[in-house]
């Protein structure tokens, strides 16, 4: 779908010539002198690939494309910026490149547009742009373009990023959240709520001292092996915010069908579960952001969880519910002790700030 | 180079649904049911357009995409959120179109990110959404995909908005930075500062009030003229931070030429010239939003220069200087007087959050 003209991506070479008393300052945003300085300090040792080292307005995707093409785009701003199993910055690329991979194509080529607050220390921007390329390289995906901005001190909150994607999907189309049908089981890739119960924890503010990790991880290649096995997916979306059971009441409406889903085969985390009776919360109301959800023929998803068990993201995979024509629009849960509950989309605003 | 699906782009419908009091919450950042309703009322009617519609995590772009193809980012902060002659909105949606153009390619999309302050008012989100729906259609370049998060009060100003887009250039290379050619003309299509200034007056500090209007547009329909014309153009840069004198030494650098400017041919509005002159400003060093360098054999100049005088937004184009291979990386200007001095780069920060 596209001829590689590219050298093969290199682990990125960041040598950190920044001091922790170097700061962030206006000047940086200015486009000029200092401005240069960053880029060739910071974000070109370890984003080093042709289409950025050109240094155009704009970077040329890598090969000759020919095809459908998606597009994406998220801005992130979690609180803190480092947390269990993750930063901002591997979760700027991991959330663009899954909302690409979910498309069914190939994701070329990333953007990354920086809002810095002036006085953030260049050290730990260094950090989250060398998380950013690890990332990156993880993923295969190249961040060919970038842009930074500086505000005043008290004006944003150290550092926002935004991502934004192509990926080709060749002939076919796009794989959508309006085709669910009757009779499709619903696949989710592993364990729910590690993330947003990663990210509350690492705040302190609950005085709650778990051993949870973020999920965050870039699931493109784990799909790839989903898609290169069958062509039949109906519906493949990450459940971030508003959880996987905000995710299964949009995907409901768009396709006009049912979901039921087996509370007794959804994966939580023992850690995860346990914090969430602790502080009230439901795990399917809290974000992930390295799970997909897959709905699919059901006759396929023996296949599909045993491909997605086999890898390292996939390992916790579960059949966890179905699709019928009854209830359009509504998900329902059987709980364990035998009774069904409505599993509405999230009102009001669960975990503030968690991606 | 796509063959568009798409019915015509349609001029936003914005029914204006909201009160001076509604204001955003953290909940519509949530990823929920306000963030739905956010969409709903706001986004959607504005941008309707297919893509989007669809409703997915990721946008597909209009058609079948074959060819070499490039893609921008920016962040937009600009301070204050409305100036003469433009706004946030209409700012975000032409500096990428405008970055995107500068290749040579044909704009396809944008993406949009949003980051919101809590208590912004709702209404005035929509203006911008809006501007930015009117800016589109008049760039003929849909908004396709986007992403709301909502920070805490205080924790952002206002709205942050970053784009992203795609551009198709067909079989052809991407005109870059790099080729510029001894014994080119440098053109600019109008007069320097006049965004920059407008934003400055905007903000009310320096007890200005000069009639400034900001020169914030998207130039890919001025740009196109030009490149149907002629397909021998060497390097088009938009001169934004920093200024036409920092452009042009990024481009004297990659291109490794000497560039001399014409001071008597460099067209100034006289509101920005007197409003420079009494803050000690100099034009050549602030940010043009509407603006494009374009620089191309001696023998094409005269012809460009005509084409882009008959359009709205090339009336003022004059031809400024000239390529040499003396002095390489140096920008020089030939003063009014007879004199000759070096413009450098841009090194701290004129006019903070202008773009």
């Amino acid at each position: 779908m596209t001829s590689s003209e590219y050298p093969p991506m290199q682990a990125p070479v960041c040598p950190l010539p920044y001091n922790d008393y170097e700061t962030i300052v206006m000047a940086h945003g200015s486009g000029g002198a200092l401005s240069l300085d960053l880029i060739k300090k910071v974000f070109l040792p370890c984003f080093s690939n042709p289409a950025l080292l050109a240094g155009n307005d704009f970077a040329e995707v890598p090969g000759f494309v020919h095809g459908r093409v998606v597009v994406s785009t998220d801005a992130h701003i979690v609180s803190p910026l480092f947390f269990p199993g993750g930063d901002i910055g591997r979760l700027s690329v991991s959330g663009t490149v899954n909302d690409l991979a979910v498309s069914g194509g190939i994701p070329l080529c990333l953007t990354a547009s920086f809002v810095l607050e002036e006085g953030l220390k260049i050290s730990t921007l260094e950090k989250i742009v060398k998380s950013m390329a690890d990332t990156s390289l993880e993923a295969g995906v190249p961040i060919i373009a970038g842009d930074t901005k500086v505000v005043e001190r008290g004006k944003a909150d150290g550092i926002f990023i935004s991502t934004s994607g192509v990926a080709v999907i060749g002939a076919r189309r796009a794989i959508v959240g309006s085709n669910a049908q009757p009779g499709d089981a619903v696949i989710v890739s592993g364990t729910l709520g590690d993330h947003g119960l990663a990210v509350l924890t690492a705040r302190g503010e609950l005085g709650l001292s778990a051993d949870i990790r973020s999920d965050v991880a870039p699931l493109n290649n784990l799909i790839r092996k989903v898609t290169e096995f069958t062509d039949q997916i109906h519906v493949m979306r990450d459940p971030t915010r508003g959880g996987v059971a905000t995710t299964l009441n949009e995907i409901a409406q768009q396709s006009h069908v049912g979901i039921t889903l087996f509370e007794d085969q959804i994966p939580v985390h023992p850690a995860v579960r346990s914090a969430c009776e602790l502080l009230g919360f439901d795990p399917l109301y809290v974000a992930n952001e390295g799970k997909v959800i897959i709905i699919l023929p059901a006759n396929l998803a023996h296949e599909v969880l045993s491909i997605l068990q086999h890898e390292p993201y996939g390992q916790n995979a579960r059949l966890i519910g179905q699709v019928q024509a009854d209830s359009p629009g509504t998900v329902h849960l059987k709980t364990s002790i035998g009774g069904t509950r409505v599993l509405s989309m999230l009102s009001g605003e669960l975990l503030p700030r968690i991606c």
